[in-house]
């Protein structure tokens, strides 16, 4: 293992997140002058973790400034796990340093921080937070005034800037904090390539453009290009500029944070829910497609829209992706109507709608409880959570892809089975894949099962059977509500079922449960083997 | 695909499922003179059974009588598969002619019998019958007396015949149908190996001896051998020689049939359950190891016990099949006892090891009714189910080889991913496997996971969530008991949780629910591919 190497690109991995943090400074200037109240707490916070992330990553950089040479594999993989663990645990000092508090007189313990840090940057956006702002006014004043906050005030849990600070994470996490780094950075020679590969998820890795860097700053482009226009429409649509930028980090890193207790809940505005829907689906689709329309578009080629759509629209992937969300919507919207969840069938399809695309795409922002809902359609959103979006998106998951390569895999094994000499290749979009491939997609998929099923288990042998026992719930729950929270975490949803719903969260679990969801969420972002790598001992072995 | 082949070996096979059912007649005999009683009607059934048997044997085989030509590995898989459905229809017959009822009142539908009579031959044990016996005297006279049996006769819902032929079905399919057919028909050019390939558990199929045929009395006669042994045993402890038969056959078939409504918790006996429990491990452990320790006896070498038995105990598999039963039986015992569900801990141990064995080595027998047992234990349980018994034992599930491998290929794997360019063989028992086994072993693992929790959802949609609106029971654990429905079909052991547990069954289920589990019950006995290439068009389609 080149260690000087790894301390220089961690080095600067740090300095990036704790630049970054800049960004949500702005949102506390107003009590910034201020030295009381619970704002300016927020800024003095954010204040201590740039400088705490700077003095890190300096401290990092200078150890591996001299070292030149260029980005090994094995490197590349060190890098990209140990950088989302570093950016996590740098992520987590503003919550800690703000003393946010979990819920009224309890602050945060550095596991909780650090599950909602890494439920940040690999844009699950599950959380610990029972409570982001005061639920009314009238309950507000009504609230005890606590830890000398002057009584009139609203009581707040958490700081609006570090508020910012956590949808800003989904933010750099949805495309790729190493993307990122590649863009600004400028190309790592070939390591460039390698570690962009152990990011951007999906088994399939094309190039958009030959260059690295050019790659990585084409997809940050689009990206940053979608955000300002959702923002825009957001704001139209009657949201805050606050509120409908952080909204956007939420929608187009399919994270799922909001900045009200309800979520998208809160508004009850079907525009707004059918604009987010729109973007949730744009976020769940490859990104170097986006890349390919738009080329053809500015080589100066004069045709209707549906022709300059069509790398698009014929893609396979894309298609399948709409395909599963068409038919779960229809299928949940069935489910609800058929068994009078809501009056009418409109109803059912908006709420059916949002929420399958919502649990999909991987984004996990919640307008309806769907602990509520049918046994059937429970299982169904367990399943959907597995699938996500498309490779090369910002959505978790398994991704569509490899369902479609699985697919193809077992229709080949089962050929095999009976006639054993027939050698044929795996073929997608018309071209043939590396016989590896046909390897690959399903270790991926029964360690992902089997890695969900071990978790599962092990959870509810973590957690104690008690913690069931409140109002609304029962023991008999425990199982499927750990076995969603599994599922939820390691694939970048967020919500689960029961007590993990969208209006309730994962503040219950004990702080072991908390760490074991945080490892599979990253395990989940990185698609496993970069973070499984770190825990074989022949990995650090120097060769 | 060759047609006349198919017949001949179908018309075989007819044949000699309905010869093995005259072994059920006997216990009939007391009653055979009369025409009104109960038992006489069952005596009626199972002769009218046997004719049809006979009868669409004998059609099918002089279709294909002419038919010399050898098997080829397509047919192999066609018989295998086929064989499988034909004994399940010809084993429902005694169930539908008797008349015999689910609960009392409702005779069996014809899904009901085909689910009974798979669930007897894959040996999963899995039963739809409410009651196989009067309670007891007393409710039994009190009971009101239907259909035109005399009021002082216990009212019974199943004749002792058809009962012992429930039983009997086990241990036909336990060793394997094909097995028996090459045993007793003997060899049938190389197809012979290939059947019994896709009969025999596990990946790795090692002939104990050169020709096929000596290979498979070889394993009967292990198998009939054990079975007097154990039916001795029993009859000793105080069984009747009726039931000690019945649940030797449960037993050593990894089974779970019972002629009890309380299954083995009727005795309430540590000595039985110690008995059943040695069985049911003898019963999951490789067969062939058995032959290869008598072999060395045979030889005349005069060395200690420890010695003699070196290719036992010295096996890979056989250790961690021992260690997983012992680490489970431990865990178990350990969350019975924090929890104070029983009183002292050696009756934790009892259970906890009674239930552990019952559902890893995939029996299903029960004793105490763990749906009342601790959420973590309820868990560990369900993934026990998929463990299962060692290669070439009757235990389904998916084998403990095949984790051992599976855990060895995922190593492997996260290596080639920081050292893309060293490969390594797999390598087990100091043997190297080919290549080839790497990628089926995935394969399996994904597939068997796959199907589970496609299933899964499916019987979710398929079963109301009325149907757990019962006492004791609620909608939030339709869900759970769904999921330990199709894990307990699929991997062949019985009970399940909640309104699956030992003390209740299936018989809940829809007819479509119940046809489901009867497909998985087949996937999982015959290792999924016999039975998935039967719904691959080019399958069928000459070539």
């Amino acid at each position: 293992m080149n260690w000087p190497l790894l301390c220089r690109l961690l080095g600067l991995l740090g300095m990036l997140v704790g630049g970054s943090m800049v960004f949500s400074l702005p949102w506390a200037f107003p009590a910034c002058g201020q030295t009381e109240t619970f704002e300016a707490r927020g800024f003095q916070a954010l204040v201590a973790s740039i400088v705490c992330s700077l003095a890190c990553g300096g401290v990092l950089y200078t150890i591996g400034r001299r070292e030149r040479s260029s980005i090994l594999r094995k490197e590349a993989l060190a890098v990209v796990g140990l950088s989302w663990i570093l950016a996590g645990i740098l992520g987590s000092l503003p919550y800690l340093f703000s003393g946010t508090e979990r819920s009224p007189g309890v602050p945060m313990t550095v596991a909780d921080a650090l599950f909602e840090s890494v439920s940040g940057f690999t844009t699950t956006g599950a959380s610990v937070l029972n409570q982001l702002e005061a639920p009314d006014p009238e309950a507000a004043t009504a609230a005890p005034a606590t830890e000398g906050l002057p009584a009139d005030q609203p009581r707040k849990l958490i700081p609006r800037c570090v508020l910012f600070w956590r949808c800003f994470t989904h933010w750099l996490g949805g495309m790729g904090i190493i993307v990122l780094f590649v863009a600004i950075l400028g190309q790592l020679g070939a390591g460039g390539k390698a570690l962009m590969k152990r990011e951007v998820p999906g088994p399939i890795n094309e190039s958009v453009r030959p260059r690295v860097r050019d790659t990585a700053v084409t997809m940050w482009s689009i990206y940053v290009a979608l955000t300002v226009l959702l923002t825009i429409i957001l704001y139209a649509e009657g949201m805050t500029f606050y509120d409908a930028l952080c909204h956007t980090f939420g929608t187009l890193a399919t994270g799922g944070f909001s900045t009200r207790n309800a979520s998208l809940g809160y508004y009850g505005s079907p525009v707004i829910e059918l604009t987010i829907v729109v973007f949730m689906v744009i976020a769940g689709t490859n990104f170097a497609l986006y890349y390919i329309v738009l080329r053809s578009q500015h080589s100066g080629r004069q045709s209707p829209l549906r022709a300059r759509l069509a790398p698009l629209t014929g893609d396979p992937e894309y298609r399948v992706y709409l395909g599963i969300l068409l038919v779960s919507t229809l299928l949940l919207t069935a489910s609800l109507y058929r068994n009078e969840l809501y009056p009418d069938v409109l109803t059912c399809l908006r709420h059916g709608g949002f929420i399958a695309v919502s649990i999909m795409t991987t984004t996990g922002f919640g307008t309806e409880d769907f602990h509520e809902w049918t046994e059937f359609s429970k299982g169904l959103l367990l399943m959907l959570m597995f699938v996500g979006g498309c490779a090369g998106s910002t959505g978790g998951g398994v991704k569509v892809i490899r369902f479609i390569l699985f697919q193809k895999v077992i229709r080949l094994e089962i050929e095999q089975a009976f006639r054993p000499n027939v050698i044929r290749p795996l073929r997608i979009f018309g071209r043939t894949l590396p016989g590896s491939m046909r390897h690959e997609v399903v270790v991926y998929f029964s360690l992902v099962l089997f890695i969900a099923v071990f978790s599962w288990v092990l959870l509810a042998a973590i957690e104690p059977d008690a913690a069931w026992d409140r109002e609304g719930h029962s023991r008999a729950e425990k199982l499927l509500d750990s076995a969603s929270a599994v599922a939820s975490c390691l694939n970048n949803i967020g919500p689960g079922l029961g007590i993990l719903g969208p209006h309730s969260n994962y503040s219950g679990f004990t702080s072991a449960g908390k760490l074991l969801l945080t490892l599979l969420m990253l395990l989940g972002r990185l698609e496993l083997f970069a973070i499984l790598a770190l825990f074989v001992p022949s990995f650090w072995r120097t060769q």
